[in-house]
């Protein structure tokens, strides 16, 4: 019952396979190789547009690299503040990007409007007092679990280019979102106004492998650069490659999303029941957060179950997060369910 | 006939298969998996000594890590002018430290003596004027393929030391160093005065993987910090972690780097014999330097032979530099020889 | 009638006497001049302890340099959310600390408790996925004019002691403080617990002037490392100092600021009694915060009176930020209240 | 007899009496004021072209930050071994630019031609390994005292251009360059080829003012959000400006640079008839450097001239540096050759 992270879990047999496949032989290193060239293609194909692609191993070396091409030292990204680039990254992109400011965005569901940008604007327009609006960060799905819909996505691109910024998609569980949403991936990204994506793959099958995809290739500048100065690129590049053809191979990669989710939606339906229970956020990717009573989760706990606290305990119930993955077995989550039902007074 | 790099070739099947056994099961993410936990005792084991051990995927980001680690960004890195922390990074040890500078020395053999510290330290004992001396690092093997000795090593730490610096040794092959000198880890790292270690398994049957071993718990600080925040915390850390458990179970290690030394010996030989050729530094791990007639060269190149130019052609010779793996076929070996004699005028 | 800032104003005429004195003959440059050795005598007498006190030119400067040495790039400061460096130094700090986090508290008047950086603090707890805690940040008198008492800042450094943390103090207007505080300077300083200040001198007399003062040896480190490195190390360093030691003569530091304190009382008891007018924040320094009718603040402009609205206009009133300088005349302030008055009906 | 350095001098009396003059009134801060906003007419009249003028304090600030806007982080710089920005600053340009690389060239008289750029080339044109050719950086006058003539400053541009790099120009002492050249100021920057130069004014007879200057508008992209994060925007700026604006006026930095070159070039003629003595290089601005016997230079440091030795004695000579100012007696001059001459057997 390991509902801690989907990155508690391992790689897709598929995957695997295609480490051990691409063993044989000699490569050119560095991301000369052939199947790192072939990524491009295939990306392209998957958006619909000529795209450039970067493979990299972390979904924070991702954000980081992507934020820091686009936004100068002294500018500003916008980000609500409960993302994974304010919270859990460990001030990467300040690193990366060598101190621009986060400025971070209220907003419910761990979604922030056009609305946030535009009151926080006015303390980034006082010339050089202040750092420069550069990019603006959503991360899809969300942090709780909840998406963006096109629409909402392409009013906040709109935001950010009236302002001169340029909009970065942090997708480490990009593919769940896909697959809640049944849109083509052009839908939520470009078409919508996205200037980059972390396309992310190590939270749903890969052993670790992300990418960095660009829709306007001016926007690339020195990306490479970057990446090597980061130290991310990998000396035997096609093995991060590797991972991530096997991953867009015959959907993949949508297939792993789409049975997490409904693992994640049978999850939530069975918590729903559990008297006094609430589901604090719409569930449309891998995560389910509940307000759970006290005895419901020192029950679970009891019984093993690995799943985080959110938020500390209030009025006799706590915000908790769990999560479940591709290789998340339905009978944890009926177990879990049965936990909870066997508290319940007869 | 690949000798353009031992980063050409694939991974050594036992590491493949380690990284597929590490995949059952769910396991704590970020490195706080029970593989991870153990490299700590097994490396400590390896060097005779309590070590801290932190897996990373690239050796530029183990020897920037390390390298930031003990040297402040307004410190000077005494290096070797031919270095891959000099040459080959992009700058990244400038990027991880905040913008400390190397400072280049000369030496025969990619290698450097306390003489040529010593030479170049008034420059920077002229207080805040200067970047203040902070560290010296040393490559073990060299880009030449060569090796410190246990007294040369000891006699830089000593110099290195009397400054304040700390010394750090850059290992991308630092098994193969192992394999010649038949001496103990031991003996050229923490007995000899080192600091801290980038130990390479990539360039000698990882897929990827390094990791950076520091030999005083003092010397550590916030290094887990900066690792984190330069986006190298893999998630499934594991699967890193698996790869270092394979390489250094029953000697593996050393094993293959053996079979790589001994590949390289009986090339250095077979070139020697070559009427006109010259080795141009000792061999004494897996890389080859050799001034070849430039009729040799051009052979080599008609007949496959993949290679990389090291200087430009001078008075009808180039050096040319031939890199062998544990992977490379004894036949290519072979083959290489055979092109160079079917040449020679009968 | 120039009421937008301090620094409006040019400097006293000790100050600029001060800096002529200092032409004579030569002196050592960057710093090893006879009247900069002297700071530090004359700073250890006013604080009644011994410091090290290093001069610069720009507020930004010091503070960020004071921060940076206390902090490290991968740590967190906690801070006022209106407080200068956080809104007005275009990410200095992130800069100079190469990369550091300003964590943003709530509180009234522009100060903050220990109960808001406790409440902030379990974010920054979770290990190497957030940044460090480092550093707390608190300006004196604030960027309201408002002022913590000696016990609120003992309070808020016991509580930066209890996670690890140094306390800085930005005291831009120090000097204000004191004058209406009518304490020593060590009291509010090192024997509250604070551990660097920055001195301010440019808003109150001098042409471009400030130190960094640090309380404790062990916290000086590599201060003038990066005080060079920034480019603040002044090659006549004399014409700075020169500055600093007229500012502290005779006590004309405390008669500039008390004068200035004095005018600002004036004019917040004359605002006080505008009919719809009131005072938002205690008026304990140079600076009148006031909510104006609109109509006044109109009259005001028409007037040709300079200051700034701090927000806009809500429910027919206006925030408005009247400062007064040492160099403020008297006649400018009662000439701002008359233009009031006349705008009242008969 | 103080020949240490230039900025061992105090400032023009016509420099402080701006300053004083600068006093009256208010003025809008940080740059906003009358005076700074003259000055791009006034430097623009004087380079015969529309610039673009950033006051600064330091000649570090104004190289580092001029470079940093020059190149990227991954960029790599090239300039000569003995440059400033190469060995006096601390590391600065690397700090500014966030991790640049100096490539340090070698040439005779502290001057590099566009061979030696050839020459390092090669090295930095392996994709991503290795950091992207970004600047060329010249000093002059020259760390030695001696000139780049206009023909050899446009070979250089032009070399700068081929490879896709910019040129700057360190003009720490522009006004001695000039001053021997007497030529415009546009025929050794932009008719050259120039592309920012690094304008000093501290050492030729202000307190403490510099200029960057852009002589074309594309490259100043964002230099003010630079400086400003930098801590390098003074609030009452006009102080800086009005010593620009009185250097500036009736061609005051030319006379007093020609009297420094003057004074030099007594003092270069007197030394060179020294029994024993030469000049090591050219004299062409306000510094003399001299190889003098053991004995003369032992006998100069007893009479109380002050003065640096360039190079450790090498047979029974040393390498002196000799500066002179603006603001150097004559009599000082007189006095070391007589010192000198009195040693002399009779």
């Amino acid at each position: 019952m390991n509902f801690s992270s989907d990155n508690a879990y391992g790689a897709a047999p598929e995957i695997l396979a295609a480490v051990a496949a691409a063993n044989d032989g000699t490569a050119r290193s560095y991301g000369e190789d052939a199947i790192t060239k072939k990524l491009t293609g295939r990306f392209s194909e998957i958006f619909e547009r000529e795209v450039s692609v970067f493979p990299v191993v972390t979904g924070t070396a991702a954000n980081s690299l992507a934020l820091a091409t686009l936004c100068p030292p002294h500018g500003a990204i916008f980000c609500h503040e409960e993302s994974h680039i304010a919270t859990d990254e460990c001030g990467a992109p300040e690193f990366f990007s060598h101190g621009a400011k986060l400025v971070t965005l209220s907003g419910a569901d761990a979604k922030f409007t056009p609305a946030a940008i535009e009151a926080a604007m006015p303390n980034f327009q006082r010339g050089v007092h202040s750092p420069k609006p550069s990019a603006v960060s959503i991360t899809e799905a969300s942090e709780r679990g909840t998406l963006y819909k096109p629409d909402e996505i392409a009013a906040i691109a709109a935001c950010a280019r009236k302002h001169g910024m340029k909009l970065h998609m942090d997708g480490a569980r990009f593919a769940n979102a896909l697959a809640h949403l049944k849109c083509a991936p052009a839908q939520i990204t470009w078409k919508a106004g996205v200037d980059a994506l972390s396309f992310g793959a190590s939270k749903n099958g890969a052993l670790a492998a992300e990418a960095v995809v660009f829709f306007n290739e001016d926007d690339v500048r020195d990306f490479e650069y970057r990446r090597k100065k980061a130290g991310h690129l990998i000396s035997k590049m096609r093995f991060v490659s590797a991972q991530l053809e096997a991953y867009l191979e015959d959907g993949l990669w949508l297939a792993l999303a789409a049975k997490a989710n409904a693992l994640a939606a049978r999850l939530a339906e069975g918590l729903a029941r559990v008297p006094g229970a609430e589901i604090a956020n719409p569930v449309e990717a891998n995560a389910v957060f509940a307000r759970l009573p006290d005895a419901a989760v020192a029950r679970l706990r009891a019984a093993g179950a690995l799943f985080y606290d959110w938020e500390p305990s209030e009025n006799g119930k706590t915000l908790v997060r769990l999560v479940v993955s591709f290789a998340t077995p339905q009978a944890g989550v009926t177990r879990l369910l049965e936990t909870l039902r066997a508290g319940r007074p007869a």
